[in-house]
């Protein structure tokens, strides 16, 4: 894309009210617009980050067997009134509304009862389970403070998945295989070498859970890591009991803050009881289907890479989720010659599905590279008088500053290297 | 996929409330799971179906240089209020909730207001014009009844491009490069030559504005067709005074009952004017952006697919947005050579990325039948001992039902060619 048309400009500064790194980098880069506290719209350059994350998800939720669908926001009360989550003292973080005609109505903040509920239309037999089911869907949630940018909003896309199996051993397996899913995801997405299986509490499900930490020092967690082993504990539950259990040893540990960028949590029979979601088992015996939960927030997601991978100059998108692959930045000066030169480039990449943002304005070089740094695409290729004179393109990672003089017909092969 | 793996089922019936065909040959076939009266949850059929018509659609609004976003349902009063739309009788449909902290939010039916106030951040000049944002995103309306299935919902999905423009005459070549856009896209996805340019009301903005209706007798509107010139008046604007200012007579037009699947209509500078959205124009002097919106419902195009081209066998899905592009249907009786063919067959078509429903299920062949005529895959390949003794695979189109023996090694030239 031509950076000339591209609608949005990067700022000097965020609004005063924003305090959170991850905001300020991705308003100032215009990535994303703040609507009021909590609540942001994805700008263009925002758009194709979380799509490229998504996507991410997306192939490893299928690979797991995951089927995807999307669920709806509005939510009928009856069956939260059924497993007693509709009550605000339940669920705290409740949107409510009504209908026209009269009859109250809550905003999704998770999906456990309407999926439930849908899931007894088909599933009635051994031979129906088991069953993996996902969304990337968008939750509300009124949060009573919501300062920490995209890291927690009151209006944002989660990938919830949700599992049906026939008893605890098949609820196991898929457990640790879906565990396996979201390492390969944090790995991908960039920050697998932070991010941490962490013991934690299941909360009102079950006695433990397992959360994924990034470790960042605007995490809102407190956990203890063993780097040896590439797990942690989660503070809430760090006790010398649970680090018996766990076979772990306290002297190994560090202490860090972190954020949580997903969590899987075993749910039982909480949700099927409550609902009636049994099978019948190869007796013909109704018995109830064992359920787990699987989360992650893309935009959180996206928010934490924007605070662990950026640098004072601004962001540096991983590879895989960047909006583009490379930045074209044109020096012309009006010189036709470069102009060509760099248009020229800028076809080649797109004849070859490489996709690049091409800064084709005319501003003065050092606001080109001041906003190349700011947006945080990993290769950016400078052609100016300079590098046409030497026969080439500069190539320049954002992530390491390292420069390369790279020919014109070498260039294809460099981007698909890096 | 294999069809035993797919989560949901067929159903001999919809729900006894649902009472609009749409939504009850959606249900029936699994497409669409209805959450309450105009909430309806997309499971993995329908979800296929709905990405394929947005991409349609986003490939022809990025052909007239849109740019994508995704702006937020949670709105803040504030915009609103400047335009005098937050009242409950300035837009009638509006769900409103409220932050836990104190202060009404409502949930966007339109975006008219929040992405008009956003560009006022990125509008300055006329250098900064013309623009053309658009998005996917989900509206909210507060329905006193909801009756036509995925026709009107209280939740759905809406593409919504807005245009920013110098002046009239801007604005005006871009409305109708998107009615061209408009026209493509209903070509594409299988509605064309039932779908007509109508000349309407603008409502409180406009005179006129025209929408696109689809003669369907489901539908809500009445219009008056002339088929020769392949455009329509809407019974609200119609007469005399209205059909010779279009160069129209009587005696050309025919009335149908329509649905109105998109509308285009000139927005002027009513938002602009009320949130101060000016540019300077190349004398210095600050201007006010004119503006149009138009938008598609991908939701409504799928009902409407639904409600005109479906059979009493079932749904008929036009290829370019079917859930998949071709449906095995195994006819084994327990013979392995047949469920060896069978799974050959469908590696041969996955390796040559044509999606494919593999119905690999243990049950009666009329079953399979019925249930793939109510699906309504394009095309459907039968595997049996019979077409094995022939030495091919019976090929029948869902639309006219022929049937032809085709050899494993056209297969594939077949599928691509139809």
């Amino acid at each position: 894309m031509r950076q000339s048309q591209l609608f949005t400009k990067t700022r000097k500064s965020a609004p005063k009210d924003e305090i959170a790194k991850n905001a300020q980098l991705l308003i100032r880069a215009g990535y994303i617009h703040k609507e009021m506290a909590g609540v942001y719209s994805y700008l263009p350059l925002g758009l194709r980050v979380i799509n490229n994350i998504m996507s991410v998800i997306r192939e490893e939720m299928n690979a797991i067997g995951g089927q995807e669908i999307t669920l709806t926001a509005l939510q009928n009360p009856a069956p939260w009134k059924k497993t007693d989550r509709w009550r605000d003292d339940a669920i705290d973080v409740w949107f409510k509304t009504a209908l026209k005609g009269g009859g109250e109505l809550g905003l999704a903040t998770t999906h456990e009862e309407p999926l439930s509920a849908l899931m007894t239309e088909y599933i009635h037999s051994y031979k129906d389970l088991p069953r993996y089911v996902y969304q990337f869907q968008t939750k509300f949630r009124n949060e009573l403070r919501a300062k920490s940018g995209i890291l927690r909003s009151r209006e944002f896309i989660m990938k919830d998945l949700y599992s049906f199996s026939r008893n605890e051993a098949e609820f196991k397996e898929f457990y640790e295989k879906c565990a396996g899913a979201y390492k390969k995801i944090f790995d991908r997405v960039g920050i697998g070498e932070s991010t941490f299986r962490t013991f934690s509490s299941g909360g009102t499900f079950s006695r433990f859970s397992d959360e994924f930490q990034t470790i960042c020092d605007a995490g809102e967690d407190t956990i203890y890591v063993n780097h040896e082993k590439g797990i942690a504990v989660n503070k809430e539950v760090y006790s010398d009991e649970v680090l018996a259990e766990l076979g772990m040893k306290k002297e190994e540990l560090t202490e860090a803050k972190a954020i949580e960028v997903g969590n899987i949590f075993p749910l039982g029979t909480r949700f099927s009881d409550a609902l009636g979601l049994t099978y019948k088992d190869d007796k013909g015996v109704a018995t109830p289907v064992v359920m787990g939960s699987y989360g992650i927030g893309p935009g959180r997601v996206m928010g934490t890479i924007v605070e662990v991978l950026s640098d004072e100059k601004g962001i540096v998108w991983p590879k895989e989720i960047a909006p583009f692959q490379a930045h074209i930045i044109s020096i012309s000066g009006g010189n036709k010659d470069v102009i060509a030169e760099a248009d020229n480039l800028y076809n080649l990449l797109r004849d070859h599905g490489i996709e690049t943002l091409y800064d084709d304005r005319d501003v003065r070089a050092g606001e080109k590279f001041a906003d190349s740094d700011l947006i945080g695409i990993p290769t950016r290729l400078v052609v100016s008088e300079k590098t046409l004179a030497e026969g080439g393109v500069e190539v320049i990672s954002r992530k390491t500053g390292g420069t390369t003089l790279v020919s014109e017909s070498a260039i294809i092969e460099t981007l698909i290297e890096k």
